[in-house]
């Protein structure tokens, strides 16, 4: 294990987050999704742990039913680029559906939040499970789950290619002269496919890290392939480590068919620790909050993923009912998964949805715990690194403050960071300016 | 003048401008278009002016002609994000173009960004003049003048509706209850319209300020009247004072004729002042940048607001040539203008480009004298305040420490801010919440 690159940490920031209902705690700051204050302390916090990023969800569409910290908060552009100003070192990492919106924009706006952080932007690409996004972008309907990921691909393609617009070299700005920047460096795109034709230059320039980098956190096969293909880093979420190693290997060696290195791509499962001095102290945390979320709350949660579904139309202590097709065109990976441990396990309604709404997971002990478990996860690859998502009272501060000192002192974390930049933290390679590349491959015929 | 409101101003940052070859002046930093700290000092400068606004202008389009702080610079949302965390009290205002975005991701990123700022966004909406942007967005063509003024309109009607999605007490937070929001006070738009189809409710609720203040920057009748309908400050630019107070006078008769106040929207045209310890100080100043610009770059210059028509065809020192109707359908009401001064003053083409490309205006001389022409266009009802530009050395910085405080001492200027929002500051009312209004229109029957 002498050669494993250390751990990598990202921390989700998500206001009021952590269960459904865990707004409800007494010490949880209730308007937290809106406070910028809160978001400011909660990055500068994961900065002092040398984290790699802070990560900001996403969604495009809201109902009665959403979950209270979905109803009313920040939209990622626009938080990360406040963030880049209140932090130096942190990568800013934030989801951008590819199913609603322009490419020429959005390749604007990354670049841009790369640019004013001094390359630390990062870009979760998703492709909207919500269906009702289509009636907030004027649309008739929703693309299937297989479009929405041969558009993520397309667009992609597009994105990196306005990324290149400019040479590293490009401008000159040369003040005797009057020369600003070289023509034969600035590269039109013209991209003509499928879903998007953009002719380009991009009219902003590579960053220091060359481009965003960017994070993909679909666990369907088409996600696993676009991520093996396009993605610097992979989010995903696991019950267990065996599940973790087999989606690990699996993502690893579907990089190196596309004939990229298995080092190329981070695989980063969300985790959200429950910290205390006991292992009964954290189990009492977490049915403290555990406790707040209500049946009918849990029902409502479940419902979103499988397309708003009304399960408070079933009896709660049977079976989990037989819903066919639904879910699979939104959350697929997600519902699949649901569905098919219901019927192994043989959950009831009532077990689903609060299994669902009150997520535990094995991370939940004294911090020597967690650390061991990190440090198995890490060392059996199941994971490169970890998504902390904890919004428990002081839960990041507990991770910084006393999970992370045990993770250095064993070697395997970080105790500064190795670059200013998110590549360089994440040790994802910077992509080489395409036309650069081809310039000096024809120089070298 | 005594019930007359107090001045506005705002600085336009835009890093290596002034005129199109001003970056090549040894004192000013060639890469600031794409410089953070030189941003933040600039806000920070204006801030400390106690200014109403900092601005931040965009386009969709570039080419090998373009201006060098349009080839590469920062995207407004982004940057104005990353302003809120780097300053307190002054406005955030971007441009953003109604013909190629979508309105609920638009809606979503002001009204973020006006929730991170405390109230302090404000959105320049712009049609975008440039033909090229249609073919970075996948257009076959770029809509007409007219069409994309209805765009615009239409556009309004549906940020704005989605802007009151929650009446400003829906969010109730009971935590006893477990109520989170009053599901009475979440509205859906439901819009159906001939551009847009948007159901909603916005994610996210409205800000201190109600919503972010809408500019408008058009001068064209389809232009003025957007602004007298729907917006509360207006750009524009002028050459002298007589033009100003028909424009000003024209802009608010319209504004009463849609049932407004006069006051209820603030006109603010733009100046580049330049500052001399003496009258020959400001003018040595003027000459200094206006002699970088050569004259194939000020016909490269004069041709983007012609459609990038190639000016390089034409015999210099002959009046300026017949060139029909070109440039109408981008930036009208300044091509327009353009053509007809240079028939009426009988401008070869040497002349009419070089005065496009080294922009002087009247606000040239001493504190004093700058201070002087600012009373009085302020006092004769030709502004209701002034966008300052100034990208020459220290400009806005002069501006600041020496114009400032005699406006001051003259008593038309604030001498602190007299609101941390950009509405309170500028004296534009909030815009009540439409279904709140409704309910209490309802109750009052
Ligand atoms: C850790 C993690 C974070 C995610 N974050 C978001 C998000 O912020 N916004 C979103 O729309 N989807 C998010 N997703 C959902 C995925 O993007 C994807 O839409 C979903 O997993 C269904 O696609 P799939 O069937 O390919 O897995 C996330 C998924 C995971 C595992
Ligand atoms: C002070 C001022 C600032 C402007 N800023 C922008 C801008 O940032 N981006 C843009 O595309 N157009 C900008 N414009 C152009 C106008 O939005 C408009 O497109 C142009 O004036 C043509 O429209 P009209 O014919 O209605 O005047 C600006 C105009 C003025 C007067």
């Amino acid at each position: 294990m002498a050669t494993r690159k250390k751990l990598k940490f990202g921390a989700i920031i998500h206001g009021v987050g952590g269960n459904i209902s865990a707004w409800r705690h007494p010490d949880i700051p209730s308007d937290a999704s809106v406070s910028f204050p809160f978001y400011v302390r909660a990055a500068q916090k994961a900065e002092e742990g040398l984290f790699d990023l802070a990560f900001i969800a996403d969604g495009l569409y809201i109902n009665e039913k959403s979950i209270p910290h979905f109803l009313n908060r920040f939209e990622p552009i626009t938080i990360l680029s406040a963030l880049a100003a209140a932090t130096t070192k942190i990568g800013l990492v934030g989801t951008l559906s590819t199913s609603y919106s322009e490419p020429f924009t959005v390749a604007r706006q990354f670049g841009s939040l790369d640019m004013i952080s001094g390359g630390r932007a990062g870009w979760n690409v998703v492709t909207s499970p919500l269906e009702g996004s289509a009636r907030n972008y004027g649309r008739t309907e929703h693309p299937s789950h297989d479009e929405r990921y041969r558009i993520a691909e397309e667009y992609l393609k597009v994105t990196k290619g306005l990324w290149d617009s400019w040479e590293d070299d490009a401008f000159v700005r040369d003040k005797e002269s009057g020369v600003f920047f070289d023509p034969a460096k600035m590269h039109r795109l013209n991209h003509k496919g499928t879903y998007f034709s953009v002719e380009g230059p991009l009219n902003i320039a590579r960053s220091k890290q060359g481009q965003p980098v960017i994070f993909q956190a679909g666990s369907s096969e088409s996600g696993k392939n676009l991520a093996a293909k396009e993605a610097d880093a992979v989010f995903t979420g696991h019950e267990s480590i065996e599940e973790a190693k087999a989606f690990y290997s699996d993502v690893k060696n579907r990089t190196v068919a596309y004939g990229r290195s298995r080092d190329d791509i981070v695989i980063l499962p969300g985790i959200g620790p429950i910290i205390g001095s006991t292992e009964e102290e954290a189990e009492r945390k977490y049915e403290e909050i555990a406790n707040l979320v209500s049946i009918d709350k849990a029902l409502d949660y479940l419902g979103r993923f499988f397309e708003h579904h009304d399960f408070s139309q079933y009896p709660l202590d049977e079976p989990f009912p037989d819903i066919g097709d639904l879910g699979s065109n939104s959350f697929r990976s997600g519902t699949d998964k649901i569905k098919r441990t219901a019927k192994e396990q043989g959950l009831t309604l009532r077990q689903v949805a609060l299994r669902s709404a009150t997520p535990r997971g094995p991370f939940v002990g004294t911090p020597e715990k967690i650390a061991d478990l990190i440090q198995r996860w890490h060392e059996e690859e199941a994971a490169d690194g970890f998504i902390v998502h904890s919004a428990f009272p002081r839960g990041l501060d507990d991770f910084v403050e006393q999970v992370v000192p045990i993770l250095q002192r064993r070697g395997i974390y970080r105790t500064e960071y190795e670059s200013d930049t998110l590549r360089g933290n994440l040790g994802v390679p910077i992509p080489p300016n395409r036309y650069a590349e081809e310039r000096s491959r024809q120089a070298a015929r």
